[in-house]
């Protein structure tokens, strides 16, 4: 049967991506495309509330957004196609999203908001080898598996396959997440005017993980497909704040 | 010992939640403000990486920053106080913070990137009463008796405490994380020119969760101080990705 299909992204409609992907997708049924007008990296859950959004047709298959991949989700469902797709994919983002810094990416707060919408999605991102390329045609295959299986083995509401492809892979791992996180420098510049501006830049990345985790996957050279799920409640810490709970009410209400 | 403490939020620099709370913690130590030009709802995590940010500077303890409160605690830290400080407290944030809902945030986030980079943090929201009346009061005590007890019992790197204040309070509870999403309507409407816009609405609110969660603590009229961290990993769906590995990779690599 054919399936409807809505592609998304945070690296903007004209990202190459975004067409490698469409074209790689097509075999499943009709591909919608509805992705921000420009880049809109490191916009995390973003939702724009302050300000109106404008769609701007392409043709009958693809749309501009002003705003943010979650918006354009938003947008999608309830306005362009009237209805829920069969999946959502979301990238295929240029550059990684492992570790504890996968909170940061609009492709992936994109297959989210999908998945808070009852809709199966995926977040698809490839890895810069040492050549400085990306690796679609892998990326395409285990897009196309993955669909495949999602379409038939729906996942629960609210959890989403996160799927990481460096370049030339050897193999597939499903992983635990492991941890990135950018400690970014903040650098100051002068203007035309002699005014200071400042720009956050990538700073120190620390990046580890164990065997089974996101990071040593693509590390070692293998595609790496992470399960998520929006719980980020820590019981650990909810244990050890109840035995102090008297300690720390004491001066309360 | 006098402590440095910083203030951030997403309600912007003018929100009357911060001027409460400067009075508030003022007996900890040396209060900074640094906080969005202007109201950062729903921006998450979102980093500004495309644009520069710039600073204005109102006095030695308060600066207004052209970015979301992620952008803050990293200008505040690297730039205006060029170390770290003791506590990082986002909020007052007018408006519940609870459930899954959580994850759109800019003042969690702001709290959640100050532990990222190893500070103590907290975010704290009030909710509105009956009266359309915020309960600013209780919500100072709470965050005091916080403050005061992570000072001198840190927590975990990467953890923070979300408290939400319901209008008086009847009491404090420790809880879990329950479910408050959004399925956002998007409103259609013509500009003077008679081209179309979009908003999106907050459309239709599910909230649910069991005893021991900050939906049902607040609802019945309790402070709620919930646990979080950014481990989103779902292991159930791993182990079951796991058993159908064969299924799933068979077509691919």
């Amino acid at each position: 049967m054919k399936k409807k299909l809505l592609i998304t992204n945070d690296d903007s409609i004209f990202a190459e991506g975004i067409k490698i992907l469409e074209h790689g997708l097509k075999e499943f049924g009709s591909v919608y495309t509805v992705a921000p007008d420009r880049e809109k990296s490191a916009v995390s859950f973003g939702i724009t509330t302050n300000s109106p959004l404008r769609i701007s047709k392409v043709d009958e298959f693809h749309y501009a957004i002003t705003g943010t991949p979650v918006d354009c989700v938003y947008l999608a469902t309830k306005v362009l196609l009237k209805e829920k797709p069969d999946i959502v994919v979301s990238g295929i983002n240029h550059g990684a999203n492992i570790g504890e810094d996968t909170i940061y990416s609009g492709t992936v707060a994109g297959a989210f908001q999908a998945s808070l919408l009852g809709i199966q999605a995926i977040a698809i991102s490839v890895i810069e080898g040492k050549t400085h390329k990306y690796d679609f045609e892998s990326a395409i295959k285990v897009s196309k598996s993955i669909v495949k299986f999602l379409l038939y083995n729906p996942l629960p509401e609210g959890t989403i396959l996160s799927i990481n492809v460096p370049f030339e892979p050897k193999g597939v791992k499903i992983t635990k997440l492991g941890h990135k996180r950018y400690d970014a420098e903040v650098i100051e510049k002068m203007d035309p005017r002699g005014n200071k501006y400042y720009w956050i830049g990538p700073g120190k990345i620390t990046v580890f993980g164990e065997d089974s985790t996101d990071v040593k996957a693509v590390e070692s050279g293998y595609i790496s497909i992470t399960p998520l799920s929006l719980n980020f409640f820590n019981d650990k810490l909810f244990g050890y704040l109840k035995e102090k709970e008297n300690e720390i009410f004491k001066e309360m209400v």
